[in-house]
């Protein structure tokens, strides 16, 4: 497991406002690590409304079937709801007995917390395959509810790290209507993807009153061009887990109630709401497992959005095109090769390509007149953007990812054993 | 470079035997490399007949594009056929002078063969996106075809290599009506994959008198189960090329002329065609870039073949699969989220995941019998097999791998600059 913090963090970490209508907590119930926390406890307020979107995977976690049941019976609880969050244990691909731990873990909180298991929603992280042993979380939870308090953000943020080298926080504050309110963020990563102990969690909570109708809404559409514009290996978790809470109390400052997420006057929230999931994203990409590089592959001029999409990533997934960045070579050749591979339409001679904005190929050759010592000082930079043109029509799309180094082999390969 | 030869290599090298109508040579053109072979001139009798599969990259290599136009009107000629291979430049992505090399590639052997260029056949492999300079051809291709003998097999295998660490041949004899008939075929892999110095070339021979029409149809449905059943990285070459001849010079001997490929008669000769292009595959498996391991992937139950093979490419692409197979670890955890992000209809509660035949899940959990120090002990053998059993129906397929190395990342980290 990799100790070193990763050299592409954020230097800058903002500081985290409460929120109210949200209070944390955190400890160490040794599920899988010593000397760490491994246990999250978000309590939220009486009518909060939940929003949540869920790994494709065709086998996912407990956890993830646990909130998808949530969500389907969702309705805005008069006691309140919770959120608990384990590191250490994906609780993923354990049959039966996965679903009782699942269970009996709501069972615990609802009773420490006094609402139902119903309003409990849970997300795992961890080994697969591994029976979570939930009995853990007798009395942890007790001691979490009465230790819970608005300000532990950080706290947070660590508590559900598995293989991340740092805590990814993100916060942003916005007008709705005249009122001031709060978006904060959480997230862990080290892949969007799944190595066996990373699996892609966030949670993004506001005071903001909106409907769960809306939040949905505006989860569904945000995620689209930023935690699903990201890729580690092309390995998608059986965990993935994004909810979004909203606690409405920045209604009794004034904030207007939003019931649908087209309402004009949630423009500003919509942008900042967006924002915090692109931040929490990036830092997802940043963290990647051995990532030396932060890699943001652009193609325009595509047939479409989806065209583009698809190119992206064929070249954000392509292991040659990721290693040739880990040896700081500006190999076009390669970004050729994954564009070609992706099955869309491309034109090889109207194919261009870009470097941090020195352009190495125009027109389906070598640009005649590109510098290779510009483009080899430029791949020394921690930040590479590969952008390609095709020349085809208005598509356009972004995909984040990093670079593929002998780290993560090491990482990868030594990890479970 | 990695100058090592693959552990995995085959011990057992056959004698390869000569073919009627088939006269090989081969020459140090300097095309890029110092101090070995890099063009491969093979000549064709009169009657030859030809047939080919190709990358269904959409960015083609100019010899790719120049063979496809050559098959389309293709007839069997009467001065007879001729094959140049060139390695350290894929003529791919050249644009305009790409065409003009590839031209001027086939009327320079036209010339020294004496038949037309529109006989000539072409393949490059090695870097993609520099110019071919066709006119160090000028005076070897003479030399070539006055040197040109039936038995310089090995010197032909060697000529293609590009990173491999090992020549790829591979032979069978088997009876056609009552006469003997041989195929001969040589390979360059290092990736079925473009690491922009090793595409997949593969050229198939026989005495067997075919037609072309019959031999495409063989050779399209060969390679499903062979070549398009092998990834090492993901990565799709923009020069994939398989061709095949058949000289017919059997037909002399006795040998039936076959025109269709469901020709009873047929028979053993499409077994043994199949085995030689398996035999191929599974040697470009073996030297993939840094693989310590061969790896089979195996599904079963599923809802079809076709099924089959996307859940089977989805483990053999995994990065983190590969990286545990590299670590040695029966990460079956790992196999589940592959087979969840196939995206095809799994249910995960009627997985069952075998390493090298010993159980470690069933039913969707642990398998509770499993002994640890059995399967790390199996992990530790240099071929894999994974298989996963899902339940669902009959469909079943199998697709060759490697693991990930560190020394995969080093191969393709420090290559090209």
């Amino acid at each position: 497991m990799s100790t070193a913090i990763s050299p592409l963090a954020p230097t800058d970490v903002p500081d985290m406002p409460e929120i109210a209508g949200v209070r944390l907590a955190t400890a160490a119930a040794g599920i899988r690590y010593k000397g760490r926390t491994d246990v999250l406890l978000a309590l939220l307020d009486a009518g909060t409304t939940v929003a949540g979107v869920f790994t494709r995977s065709r086998c996912p976690s407990a956890p993830v079937e646990w909130c998808r049941a949530r969500l389907k019976d969702a309705h805005s609880s008069r006691a309140g709801l919770a959120l608990v969050v384990n590191s250490g244990n994906a609780n993923a691909f354990t049959g039966k007995t996965g679903r009782q731990a699942a269970k009996l873990t709501a069972d615990i909180t609802a009773k420490a917390a006094g609402c139902k298991a119903s309003d409990i929603y849970l997300a795992s992280t961890g080994v697969i395959g591994e029976p979570l042993d939930a009995t853990k979380f007798n009395g942890v939870l007790e001691t979490l509810v009465s230790n819970a308090a608005p300000h532990r953000w950080m706290d947070a943020a660590h508590a559900i790290m598995t293989t991340d080298t740092f805590p990814k926080v993100a916060t942003a504050s916005v007008k709705l209507g005249k009122t001031a309110v709060t978006i904060n963020g959480i997230a862990k990563g080290a892949g969007m993807i799944a190595p066996d102990m990373a699996t892609m969690l966030s949670f993004v909570f506001t005071d903001a009153p909106i409907t769960a109708t809306a939040l949905q809404s505006l989860l569904k559409s945000g995620v689209e061009d930023t935690f699903n514009a990201v890729t580690i290996d092309s390995d998608t978790s059986t965990s993935d887990t994004l909810l979004a809470f909203a606690t409405g109390a920045a209604g009794a400052r004034g904030a207007p109630k939003i019931s649908r997420a087209s309402d004009p006057r949630l423009k500003a929230f919509v942008k900042a709401f967006r924002g915090v999931l692109a931040d929490l994203a990036e830092q997802v990409a940043r963290d990647g497992e051995g990532a030396r590089k932060l890699v943001e592959v652009i193609v325009e001029g595509a047939t479409s959005k989806a065209s583009a999409r698809k190119i992206a990533k064929s070249i954000a997934n392509s292991p040659l095109v990721k290693t040739a960045i880990a040896g700081e070579d500006a190999n076009w050749g390669r970004v050729v090769m994954a564009v070609g591979k992706a099955g869309e339409p491309a034109d090889r001679d109207k194919l261009s390509i870009y470097f941090n904005g020195i352009r190495v190929a125009k027109s389906g050759a070598r640009d005649p007149s590109y510098d290779e010592a510009e483009v080899s000082k430029a791949m020394k930079n921690d930040r590479i953007q590969i952008k390609t043109t095709l020349g085809l029509g208005k598509g356009r799309d972004r995909v984040l990812t990093c670079d593929l180094t002998k780290e993560y082999v090491a990482i990868n390969g030594d990890y479970r054993s």
